[in-house]
């Protein structure tokens, strides 16, 4: 009996060319791909041989249930399939790619984790906001905002930069706590919505201010996060040397340019790692 | 004048197939490539026709100063060159991509950044161990050995997954810091070196063991970090599943395959995302 592959893939933040090879060579020679809701669809673009399963869960609404994601894998796996599991952002942050290796592994089926760019470190960058910078911050803790709070609870003020996930509809209650812990009301904050794609929305503004901001009720389809300390500052400073994005970059002087509104490059590859 | 443009480019934790599309592209089209001590020499064959200058530091030997490389960037650029500054994994997670972006704005200079896979995430990953797992981590933190443990300190015990990257040397001192700050002596630890490519090595065992481990010291070349938290047992569970790697694909039954070891697909890219 020939026995498929599942391959537990990370699709990165959003923005298909941030996808690594390896996420293309196995959705290239992918049979069927179960993809997320937060997935790009300019990923499918790569596995046109494939059948498309959208298995994504979105806050609120009716959807297919982890144990039948996992069963599904199990099955066409089982019937001689490569599987590729394609989750936003990277599998094993908030991704439960743990759970899925652990029921494939339960029932016998050969997998991979196939590691992506996670939103949590690329969307804060692709806005100019390092996570850690010498200086301002040596650490960052990333935490889901339906968590319980006890983490950021015990931090000491400032001591990490912190980005929180699936945080936008609870936002008031982090600053709040944080605020009510003794970080300071002037902490830079941002709030970044769909930071890789041309869509990208975000806010800046000091920690007191974050629980008031309404970008996520404008732009209510978005996705994103929250990015709390001192080197979100470092997104004012880029700004303040006169930064510009989407422009073409023989017409650019003192740019930084954000998100992947820009591509200077258009070289075809031809010869990949791969071939 | 023609201004040329600096991409500070994500090189992924070691392997070249976990390099970006985007970061392809870039080193396909650059002119010239600066390039760090943990970059995988196997990205050069990405960008054949550029100049490849080595600007690496490694801790206790000598090496070219940060504002040098600061100043070879703007250089080439300002004669109209595309310059690719190569870095391990992500360039704004412990890589002074923030310091080098302020510097490029400064000089008015357009750079752009391309995230990468962070080591800090696939590392574990790779082998096995995911940083967020539902039940047992919602929070991960991310810290360099070398800088001062206040975060860590402040942290309530068992209360996040905790990566050190940069910390193979100071492991001692900080198992001794979370012991002391009441984390249980059992939980579940790992040193990981290499750990996305074939030389991966990796210790795993409870905390109150961490600080004598001697992986480090018997493969003193290989780059590493440490894992600490519940999140590390999942390997251990992943392995009693029967786990093995560097096999073909073909001849698993009920494997999670480790690091790079094993690439299941080897069909050529043709046609990429940005032909």
């Amino acid at each position: 009996m020939t026995v498929g592959f599942v391959s537990l893939v990370g699709a990165g933040p959003g923005d298909p060319e941030l996808l690594t090879m390896r996420a293309v060579a196995r959705l290239r020679a992918a049979d069927i791909v179960l993809y997320d809701a937060l997935v790009d669809r300019a990923a499918l673009r790569f596995a046109p041989h494939a059948r498309w399963a959208y298995v994504g869960k979105r806050a609120g609404r009716h959807s297919i249930s982890q144990r039948t994601i996992e069963s599904l894998m199990i099955r066409h796996a089982r019937s001689g399939e490569r599987v590729v599991r394609l989750k936003s952002g990277d599998p094993f942050v908030f991704g439960r790619g743990g759970e899925e290796a652990l029921a494939l592994a339960a029932a016998g089926i050969p997998c991979e984790v196939v590691p992506g760019v996670s939103s949590a470190v690329a969307g804060p960058a692709l806005q100019g906001i390092p996570v850690t910078h010498r200086g301002l911050a040596s650490a960052f803790l990333v935490l889901s905002g339906h968590a319980e709070s006890e983490t950021l609870r015990s931090l000491t003020p400032g001591a990490a930069t912190v980005v929180v996930l699936m945080g936008l509809s609870t936002r008031e209650q982090i600053a709040a706590l944080l605020l009510a812990r003794g970080w300071d009301p002037r902490t830079p904050s941002a709030v970044l919505l769909s930071a890789s794609s041309a869509d990208a929305q975000s806010w800046r503004g000091p920690l007191a201010e974050l629980g008031a901001c309404d970008l996520p009720e404008r732009y209510p389809d978005l996705p994103g996060l929250l990015v709390i300390g001192a080197t979100v500052a470092i997104a004012d400073q880029l700004d303040s040397a006169n930064i510009a994005s989407g422009a073409n970059p023989d017409q650019l002087q003192n740019r930084f340019l954000l998100g992947s509104r820009h591509t200077p490059v258009d070289d075809a590859i031809e010869h990949p790692l791969l071939g």
